[in-house]
């Protein structure tokens, strides 16, 4: 099969995320990267596009300038990932979907809820598919949950707790990484919410299918000057009457990257975290905890469908990237990919922070989404 | 040294604290237990005694008859065990401290606050010791979680989560244990919140040594027809700027006894299990974390105190229950016992659970305990 | 029930195993320690049997005074704890038995099997209860993972690994635990393997139901100047054609008391550790792994016959032992305790420690045991 | 930089191996594979290009066609990965080796240590580079712990525990990987000891730095009919004094690629096992057990050497393996690659099995291997 072409905006030199989506997009061999504008130091982009190998006629001074030419060009990019801070999502995703391109980006979906209706307009306008990296809802043990839970295998959903926690903004360090991610201007005036908030949550409506009614939020910058929140308190009520907690935090010490989440019903309960994907605590009412493992024993179709290797030969976050990728290679295709996040999840996760921030600044009042 | 002669109040055939209290002031040899009105139903009471080997004339009908009794026999009780449902505290604890006789009394204090407040009063004209089972602050690896607070090991304090989760009242399934604790008349207007949430909010402040500024609490009855709560979500702020989760619940499948605390500080964050009670992350900011053993390298006077068998050798949950008999022994000899709940510890826990009522009346409305 | 009553010969102040007999003495309630010859120095047994609060009269100076005078006393006796380094096992163990008095005596039974025979021989000829302390087969999950076995649950076993490993030997240390354990004339030839291999033999053999063919091992002294093995390697074959493998160390840098069981089967294989005793892996071949929890679901009666409390709560070490001292009541008072250990597991052990020595004499030849 | 040309031999439909070792080759963007003899049954070997989206120019019919047509071409492949059963190793290696072409070739390195010679003398004529994918030597944490151990952390090594343990062949149930893999006549005269055994070994020798002096090994083939082992018992006598056990089996119900390590010193221990590969425990004499994470507090040059993410997000056996694709890439651009194995490793692991075999066939006598 012909490899997909895929362009890139950001993740030049010395960024984080943009690394990862060129290993994810690598890691099934249905992308080529042939494009970027990776920086908007064009000295910089330059100079990542040479390290990458790139056509350095390819290698653009600006998005705006790429979408155009890469729309026009003979062989052009069938998509661009969009990996610049929160900010400029909006104005690149639009300018590659006003082109006719593909558009793979990171999230959240924007910095403010009107950049990303600007998006889901230009997306709806476009008929072109739109991506969003939550990629952690791609690893196969969180399929196969989502699978469990739809299938009824906990019976009607109680509960949903998730927490996801760092430690790394304990001290106002400074960095690349840091500097935007506490800056309400390119990050969006919501902070840790924003940056690993929306993740929870959105990994707990995945696995859950359940929405939120209302939610009481408590946001917090403990970092003395610190500009937008870095620990964040949540309780849910859930639409049907199931009540969760949300925890995220940048700086509880000792926690490197700690997503866990847990959803317990009338006749079951599931443990997943993050940093061990590879198994999952199952219990059934009245029967032993059971460890499932990828792709082991109870495995469902849905935790079977992207495989690489056996269980007991650990896979990981890139894998489960990577899984993102051969889904947008499928969808583009013209085939389907129902688990996919895009725009709706985007927007949904906008909500979900817009939310959060509004009853906080109420003293946690309870707010609808 | 001679033994002290302990009394019990409840804990009959078919009950299960009364057996551990038992076991408990048995394990270091300093009590023993001489005389017990064991059940308000007399028959049951006579055979609950005969079956414990108690002298006949010692096993009485009533807790009013014992004090009466106990007070004037020469070789009287010198404490009394009261491990009644909590709606029975308050008149068998004052009826022996009015009689001059130690008390060691069950959690929660009281069914209410109006009890809590007599029991207090009586205490306090009896010049009496009263002591508070809140075993799991006990644990050697819990002392020594509060003296490396106190410290300051871990930095100022920016964070508590505290968790008790069970599953054993998912149903409605009966059974003596399940009954009174869901039973308004004879657990107080609490349920799962003053069944193991007073133990979580205990656990909380007693090794972070904060206190609770104000609370904002969603309880809920998950199973029909139950008249008291059976989960409970809690946000906390504490006095001093710290803030706090609390998730007690009853009806989380997959869970058995799962008390859980993490605490975060500028330097350092600790994390314990109390169904691994033997061990205790504990991780410096930029450190790998550790694991800190009972008794093992790292460990504090505190939680070297009361060793009876080297790190390897798994102590639990009855050992961390008798330590409570074995100091409240050194306080009635005329010693010091400084980490050992009372009366102080009760009544907060009395204010938690009112002030977590009457928040969630309100919708979750901020309050003050 | 009237309480049994008991003497001690070793275990005064200093020593570990006295205060833990003591304890699982005390934690059923079924046992009152009356009299002792608790150090073979009298000034130190003196001393100690006061801070026990013997009756003075009844604290010995040796167990030959010992045996005599209490198979005297009217209120004598009915067994007696022996705790004293291992080659004092035997004329104490036998002075008793002759005296007519039970004997619950640590392990391993002597330091050489000429002394083990003759206990034997006297226990034969007394009539009497011998009970030997291997006390790891008595956790609830390893008598439930007995019943499995030899209920079929597993298939025909084909491999069983087994290791206890510890670090307290690493250096040459001194102190009165290390002094005597590695000092052949009061430990026995065998150092390590008699200390703790034996234990791991036995639990292996509780567990499987298997007994050793042949055995190939190879023991070493790492420590300069160590008299006895610190390491110990053996590799198994059992009647019936399974094999296996043991590991007992205590220069194992890192381990505190890790004594592990693995066994596996045709049809499933279990893992149990002591340091987490209260949970047990179990999986069938197939399926995927079930954590077994204490009196949890798939319990079997003998994993039921001794709870104290519900799972969830703990239980470890103490109550364990504590289980030998109820079923050595039980067995006295006329009852049956199939799997309580006796001069059998005695005799085996010591052939076990024998055929260790003689096997890594002759460059680790297979011998029969 | 311009990507290296990869071909490969065998790795067609339904082979797993191969699979993985294209992943490898992508992950880090510095390989394109576009030649191959994908499958020794042409039909499938043509199904298998056309579904890599090989040139069917070159897509071959044999290796030895593949080793002609590759050396002429202009654009000729750099290095070939062969991937088949043991037995085909020497003769596509040697093909490839006097053609010119560097080989990255599956292990154990051949059938035979005839085969096994003959590779060596090949690649010493060559002139080129081999290299052999022992992968689990390509963990960061196994890095990070070669280099700990080099530098003394441990102190003297004492013990070497490794084990590696799967269950998939507890019955004779077929299937393509596990038919070859006990044939002798195409993995050679070991089974588990070829296939698994001497990963474990390698990876005990790779930390440890230590040679084997000699072992003794009872290797065992559980299921009736096997005509290979499917179990193996080691002991083992490191050079320098060290002592150590390995245990590798394939009919251990409940694993399913359990391969840990386990090394103490006089100093320190340290514990890693692959199915966690992202942490590793290390525990100083008298200190507490610390948790280190790939490229965590503590990392060492070797441990950041390949950091493809921040720890906390999961890499796993695919990192590794692609990290034997870098280190290859760079010896073959002219770099060092000193960790990466080669032939030297490959004929060590030769002898290993040889020892084994002989060892085993003399009722587990000592030999060298």
């Amino acid at each position: 099969m012909q490899k997909l072409k895929l362009g890139m905006v950001g993740g030049g030199q010395g960024a984080f995320i943009g690394a990862v989506h060129r290993i994810a997009a690598r890691i099934d061999g249905q992308w080529d990267l042939v494009a970027g504008a990776l920086s908007s130091d064009p000295a910089r982009a330059m100079a990542s596009a040479a390290e990458l190998g790139l056509d350095p006629a390819r290698s653009y001074g600006s998005f705006t300038e790429m979408a155009v030419a890469e729309a026009a060009h003979p062989d052009g990019i069938d998509a661009v990932a969009i990996v610049t801070p929160n900010h400029m999502h909006a104005p690149a995703a639009i300018a590659f979907l006003e082109a006719g391109i593909h558009v793979i980006c990171d999230k959240p979906l924007a910095a403010t809820m009107e950049q990303a209706e600007a998006i889901a307009a230009a997306a709806a306008a476009s008929g072109r598919e739109f991506i969003l990296t939550h990629n952690y809802s791609a690893y196969p043990l969180i399929r196969q949950a989502r699978e469990m839970v739809a299938a009824g295998e906990l019976g009607e959903i109680r509960l949903v707790h998730v927490e996801y926690v760092q430690d790394w903004l304990v001290e106002d360090t400074g960095g690349k990484q840091a500097e935007w991610r506490t800056d309400p201007a390119r990050s969006g005036a919501g902070g840790c919410i924003g940056d690993i908030g929306t993740h929870a949550h959105n990994l707990a409506g995945f696995v859950s299918g359940l929405e939120v009614a209302e939610l009481s939020a408590d946001l917090h910058a403990f970092v003395p000057g610190r500009q937008v929140d870095d620990n964040v308190h949540v309780m849910l009520r859930y639409k049907g009457g199931a009540k969760g907690m949300l925890w995220a935090s940048q700086v509880a010490v000792g926690n490197g990257n700690a997503l866990r989440l847990r959803v317990h019903g009338t006749k079951a309960g599931l443990s997943w975290a993050q940093e061990e994907p590879e198994k999952m605590t199952f219990t059934r009412f009245g029967g032993p905890a059971q460890i499932l493992t990828r792709g082991g024993p109870g495995a469902t179709p849905a935790g079977l469908a992207h495989l690489r290797t056996p269980g007991g030969h650990p896979e990981g976050y890139l894998e489960a990237f990577a899984t993102l990728y051969a889904e947008a290679a499928t969808l583009i295709r013209g085939g389907t990919a129902e688990a996919l996040p895009g725009i709706g999840e985007g927007l949904e996760g906008m909500r979900f922070i817009a939310a959060c921030l509004r009853s906080s600044a109420e003293n946690a009042a309870w707010v609808a989404p």
